[in-house]
């Protein structure tokens, strides 16, 4: 299996830019004869607004769509869910190393994310927020909050068929399966 | 009339990425037999920096173009200038937005654009600045600007023929009408 | 020669984006000839944490790139190593933009590096940050950074044969020559 015969898909924009609707949408459309579709919800309802935000998240879903909650061990979280026939969707990656950066357990959240991506059998859409075309920010935090998910994504990168990037609702490719 | 007929244009892009002058370009260059050219400028001169810089960009607009300025009420102010044979180019959104969120109109003003942009006979260029690819920004006001501008841009990219995003001076088509 | 002959490539991206990686093997894979291999670092080691990290890079750099520091001064710089057979890669503009605007240098260094790139007759790749695209900074000298780093990216591309932006390791061309 060539990298590029990975069906796993990177779908990157900013905020409110209409990544995740897109990732819903593309990942119905394009599925062909799957029969399970698993959202991995990485939000954690830290407060009221948040809380708000997630409700209203889950009740616009396609009812096809299982969802499970994942703050952390995204990786084992994968393993146990993915099957040749199922479509699995994460959302988002950056909430996820939030967590895992104020849990202190990045680098093994990190790998564990990496190895089950590459053992997956079905198919993986994967969303996280464009945050590193600001200016610096300031706060140590913030700074190593932007220079993981940058590394993160070109690592995923490398290991999707597809990356794309929302703009406004619409998405611009960035690597694409070449058409046979 | 279907979604691709709309001949409204959205042209996104950060800070100085020549956006403006894309627009005035773009807007003089293909709009055909048009004969009126309304450029409506919705800064207010809070400041001596903000009058020099309204000047500036006056001064160095094309001739043909009128300004009519419009800090708020912008559909109105579309409905009133909008003709058959008019080219209309808004500069720009995200100040427009900026004033509706401290007069606390935002509702109003945002269903206003979209109301008056779905009649106009005429075409509609809107410059917005994308904002949404930094970090999450500290405040509470910065967020809500930022979620509704991505929000806006969503709803308007669903009502222009064409949208770009321009880095660098150039246009990247996000959405543009199939050639026939 | 017109504008399109230049061979110069400007090559944008937020934080962590891998534009740095990507200029260095587009300009070993596209340079045909070259004979040498000159990498203008700009970055200054002001602490630790950056010295690591300047050294980190220059351990991992292909073996035929010579290395030159230049914090400021870069047109001069520029103009001391060009030579026909010689390709120069300068990384990265931003960090020279804050270290101008900190020596209250940035018309004269600015000016120098647009006229060294006009007469360069090597091939100059040049990476910078793109710092656009989130919300306006606060802080008068992030604001100007932002403004300046606007401007002289839309200067340089105009100067440039190729540009691209690169997000998660991927490059988007933004002007490429067009095919013969």
């Amino acid at each position: 299996m060539t990298d590029y015969d990975r069906p796993h898909h990177l779908i990157l924009g900013g905020a409110r830019s209409g990544k995740s609707a897109f990732a819903e949408r593309e990942a119905l459309a394009t599925s062909g004869a799957a029969e399970r579709f698993i959202y991995i919800a990485t939000a954690e309802a830290h407060d009221d607004a948040m809380a708000a935000r997630i409700a209203h998240h889950r009740a616009h879903r396609d009812a096809r769509w299982q969802t499970v909650e994942a703050p952390l061990q995204l990786g084992a979280t994968l393993v146990q869910h993915d099957a040749p026939d199922t479509v699995i969707l994460v959302d988002c990656l950056s909430l996820w190393l939030s967590n895992a950066l104020a849990a202190d357990c990045w680098e093994a959240e990190r790998a564990g994310l990496i190895e089950a991506l590459s053992a997956c059998r079905g198919r993986v859409l994967l969303v996280s927020n464009e945050v590193g075309s600001g200016v610096v920010p300031l706060g140590e935090l913030s700074r190593v909050f932007v220079d993981e998910a940058g590394r993160l994504h070109q690592a995923l990168a490398g290991l999707c068929a597809r990356v794309s990037l929302v703009v406004a609702g619409l998405p611009l490719d960035l690597k694409s399966s070449a058409p046979s």
